[in-house]
């Protein structure tokens, strides 16, 4: 997530009580988690497994619960609890601010794009030209539409993230990750009826150009699809995952986080894919093998009977 | 379903011309399935193997197709059929009176709580202090949330149950059993978008305290969720099922009806639960097994032409 | 999809520049997928394994990319690029035109049909009478519900087939057949929440009489269901697929496009149906087998340790 101006270190410093080090004289640009961090942007990091990662990366501040070394010109801010510094930084630069408009004014739509009735546009919202919503979309704020994009009723564009943090031994279960990400769909994408379409925790989910979504599609929050891909009705993508272009699921398929399915990949109906998948194959199954093993496993499944009648008449 | 206020007995015997033995002069406080009954309820049967079940329940008045013993204090209604009964009862106590309104004037809503735009709010709905109820949310009426709850766009709390009798024997072939009942959503639950939550058919849908719910889930009827539980997208229960506290469903895990899944079990993805799962086991599969039987299951299959080769060498 | 008036096959040649051959001052009424087409009607055709069939068809008119005979009393209209004409009939003839009242003036609703608030009726949508039609319920332009219908919250009735050809030598990786189809839902249907049903791309896509859906289903393009069928909830059914009556299909089944689902069957929850089923038998798995085949490979899959164990132990 980028601030909507420079933030100087030391007033973040101030605001989640850290000790701060190092180059404490200047400016963060954004927050991000540490797979989408730039240049100029805070990251944050509670587990030293992360550590030597977080410090390396882009990012130039690292939010830590240690002091350590670090490259010249960065900067530490030391806390206790690197999450709850997350969250307040959040909620002070990005603080929920709900439209009460159905289209709110600083809504943006583009030339000969129509908005049928019942929809609603979050603040900050950019639709291009020529593209179609249809009625009662859902469309949160900063989330970003090229042009000729067809979106059908009842999709819901940059709902937050599933993204739970597991508290055993506190009084709350699960504390939530606030998502201050956004949702990009490129030109001519079509999305079908009651899809739903994460946003990015603290990046972005983006649906590549010329894509084709059916209905009923979840998409998982920071998930990359590439161009021109089909998404048939169902199916479900879990988080952080990159689909490479051209990619064809068919319907009901089931995606894991943080996998790859290589370009051109297709993957038939209600498979299941739990690890990364190369390109230019095809697969099947729940889990899915590649398609033509796993039609020599349905194969060798219905010869156990047989299997069974030969050893016994030995 | 609990009456708006004492109904007497005989009122309720003139409108569904039963006749009336035991306890005449008594009132009946609401009407309810089976397995919800409380004291003061009336309950219906037409079946003689649950006569003694209903008969000896917790309700009072007993709509029954036949005449038989019961015990002191308690009264039958005998009609030829029972369920139509049931539905003349819940049609003139609990009519259909769609609310006009976006927002029901019989709504109420707690402080702090932000209801976005495009939402239906239906009769006598509550929603608890600090929520976030997002764009093109409905609520049907009689739902109760709690505080702190999040709902995620195009969500639907309180859809009637998918609940029909079929009735070969008449020109209409599934006669639906009308809902009367409700969903309470308790405090710190999170629900994502484009969900389905159905209404009790004359009791209660609860989503206990804590849970936290993707997008595009289905949780049917009468079904009881405990605390802390997380049940990713597309996860799809139905009706009359008991999810224990801090129960993990994977995405697009489908739960059958009127089941139990114990306290801490975790479901993989895509697997079909079809009966009770014991608690704090894995399962995975559909049908689904214990994860790591189904793992075994899984190299085991592997190696049929192994052994299809094995037996021909020899 | 018929016109709104006849048009003179004269005008629909110089329209796709097409050279006209035949029966030339004729009157189209319609223009349909050949599946679909009747008398009066245009089809176009641009493979030769398909010419004689359409040739041949009760259409009137063939938009085709070659001369070729065909029979006294039809027309050709020959064109280089059959489907680009076929996207220029649709815009020219049934051009978009959104409604931008969330009621349309031309929308047409019957006698104590109730319509809560937040619906969208596009133009021309007609609802018999005794419906009731929940809060936002989206309803696409030409689609016609019969009596006593329910429609539950958040469901999405004409949203546009999911229909894309290949075009690989072109800047365009998939190019959309414009459907301009409607939806057809007869008496007594009923339909859950957050459901989709996706208009015929020139015809219809019919829910016969007394049929019950439950929540999160997806009905494809030019589906026919039949008379008192029963879906579950998240049932999934790709396009073109005929569904006979009294079927059941339980949770999440997904059934393949252009097959035929016979009388009476009953397909258990997560099955996939890859290809037709006879009437009256009981299925299950992915892919579908009859389920007492099915449950017999699960005890095989079961045995298959054993198996190993006997032919080491020889």
């Amino acid at each position: 997530m980028r601030f909507d101006h420079k933030v100087p270190i030391k007033e973040i410093a101030t605001l989640i009580n850290a000790k701060l080090v190092g180059n404490t004289e200047a400016f963060a640009t954004g927050i991000n988690e540490i797979h989408v961090v730039e240049n100029g942007d805070l990251v944050f990091v509670d587990h030293p497994k992360y550590y030597e990662k977080c410090i390396h990366s882009a990012a130039s501040y690292i939010i830590i619960n240690k002091g350590t070394d670090f490259p010249e010109g960065k900067a530490l801010l030391i806390v206790d609890e690197p999450f709850e510094a997350y969250l307040k930084i959040v909620n002070q630069y990005r603080p929920f601010a709900p439209s009460m408009e159905a289209v709110s004014a600083t809504a943006s739509v583009g030339e000969n794009t129509v908005v049928m009735p019942n929809c609603f546009l979050g603040n900050h919202v950019k639709i291009g030209k020529d593209c179609i919503i249809y009625p009662n979309v859902t469309i949160m704020d900063y989330c970003q539409i090229g042009n000729n994009v067809v979106i059908q009723s009842g999709t819901v564009i940059g709902s937050d993230a599933f993204y739970y943090n597991k508290k055993t031994n506190r009084d709350i279960h699960y504390k939530k990750m606030t998502s201050c990400g956004t949702v990009v769909i490129d030109d001519n994408v079509e999305i079908g009826a009651n899809c739903t379409i994460d946003r990015g925790v603290t990046g972005v989910t983006r649906i590549g150009a010329g894509t084709k979504i059916d209905n009923l599609v979840q998409i998982g929050h920071d998930t990359i699809v590439g161009k021109n891909c089909l998404f048939a009705s169902q199916v479900g993508i879990a988080g952080a995952t990159k689909i490479e272009d051209e990619v064809i699921l068919w319907g009901q398929v089931g995606v894991n986080k943080t996998l790859t399915i290589g370009k051109g990949a297709v993957v038939y109906a209600q498979s299941g894919v739990p690890a990364s998948l190369e390109p230019g194959k095809t697969y099947f199954g729940s889990p899915a093998l590649e398609a033509k093993e796993k039609m020599k496993e349905l194969v060798w499944i219905n010869r156990i009977s047989e299997i069974w009648e030969k050893i016994n008449q030995k």
